[in-house]
């Protein structure tokens, strides 16, 4: 197949790294030098700087911009597709775009919107790694007009690159349990590092869990900010639970309530147990 | 030199793994499997039910007990010590037990405080690993009647074992900073995922920041309970200064202050490039 890769940076380059050995891969970015880049690693058959150099010739094209650059992508770049092109994203979030970009697509073309959730506290395609998306899970959130044949065409080429686990929920659902699993982990990181008061020297007295927590601190903030205000509603409400449950071990530990503290993590290690063992 | 290692869980099978090239080690627990255990794999020289059997010929002894039972551990044992013996202990939390401990030991032994920053989210001799302590942190909290050639003692024992930093620090400076770095974000973990509402199969839909913050949270109740109750004061107020900046967060999001929000997260960047650089 003919596999155009629109945004080569962490998440396209990762894709063209996986695809390149059964596709013909085309890379399609604003900077020159991330083309020049993955021709010389072979991540890509091709580059190109204008969308409609190669895009009528592709048969599937990834768009691996950020979310809010979408819309105009597909917009302007409306007459130059391949007939009957399916398309697909890596967007984290799914319910605003899904509705905005539907408006503007040609009658012929399928958008499966698809969320690989994977990804690296780096950025640009020097930082992809074939192994990213490596058992990792893939998320569909089909539409009303997806044809059934696009969805598996993308489902198999998710399988293809690695992922393990590939399932569809509506992108309302999709917005839910990303904003608990991906969004607030990232808040959470976030507030940790920025709740340190830099008293002490804290690289002296940390062990791994410390390190674990923060890794993913060191954000790419512009990507974030707009996964972070694109999913506003769900975000804030997971935060506020999970904030209720912070609160719980604070008022456990204020009133030396050990017996209920003590359920408190046992429910956590059941819950872990659950996940760990599906 | 002969070391004694009391408690032969986690921790104590670490120790015992990086000593027993170059010392005697002996091993104290009341669970007879786990010295055969210690034994059989070379852990340890001999394994003792009895502490008065083998403490008179122990030069240091390292006391890996929960928090809660090192006093009485040294009150139960105090005629069966060496004469001159240095005692060490791995406990992550420091005020409360120095100020129980000196009150009943006796005058002719040492003890120097110490806690190395490093575990595991298992338990017991069996997931003891010599490279838990590899390139990691141990913080001495000397005190007054500390010898000088005690403290140079456990420090170079620390850096034999593996651990890259030594650094020292007052009980309640270490209370205060591991209130951050270990206790906070073990309730981190314990809140998310206790705040799962589990509406879906969380598993399908998670990355690795999921995995990383939840990591900890199959948490050995006891000892962390110990541990968030001893060092309450510290820790409630950590706490609240993380929940402060979550709340920040939310603020942000809640009147899309799309400024305020990137500027908080530019900060954590900068403040986590700090610590992993230096």
């Amino acid at each position: 197949m003919n596999i155009g890769i629109v945004g080569l940076g962490l998440i396209g380059g990762t894709y063209a790294q996986n695809l390149i050995e059964n596709h013909n891969v085309y890379g399609i970015d604003i900077n020159n030098d991330s083309l020049l880049f993955a021709e010389e690693y072979g991540y890509i058959t091709k580059g190109f700087l204008e969308p409609r150099d190669i895009l009528g010739k592709c048969d599937v094209v990834i768009i691996c911009l950020y979310p809010n650059q979408i819309y105009d992508f597909v917009k302007e770049n409306e007459e130059h597709f391949k007939l009957n092109a399916v398309l697909t994203d890596a967007s984290g979030i799914k319910s605003k775009l899904v509705e905005e970009v539907e408006e503007v697509l040609r009658d012929d073309l399928d958008f499966v919107f698809a969320h690989p959730v994977a990804g690296r506290e780096t950025k640009g395609v020097r930082n992809s790694d074939k192994l990213i998306f490596s058992k990792g899970n893939f998320i569909i959130t089909p539409t009303k007009r997806n044809k059934l044949s696009s969805i598996e065409l993308i489902e198999k080429l998710a399988n293809e690159i690695g992922f393990l686990n590939v399932n569809k929920l509506s992108a309302s659902e999709h917005d839910e349990i990303i904003a608990y699993t991906s969004q607030l982990t990232h808040v959470i990181a976030l507030a940790l590092v920025n709740s340190d008061e830099e008293k002490y020297k804290t690289e002296l007295f940390i062990g791994d869990s410390y390190k674990d927590l923060t890794r993913i601190a060191s954000i790419n903030s512009e990507l974030w900010g707009e996964l972070f205000f694109g999913n506003k509603e769900f975000l804030v409400n997971k935060l506020d639970h999970f904030i209720s449950y912070l609160e719980k071990y604070r008022d456990c530990l204020v009133n030396r309530d050990e017996l209920e503290m003590s359920k408190l993590m046992e429910e956590a290690r059941i819950r872990l147990g659950r996940t760990n063992e599906s």
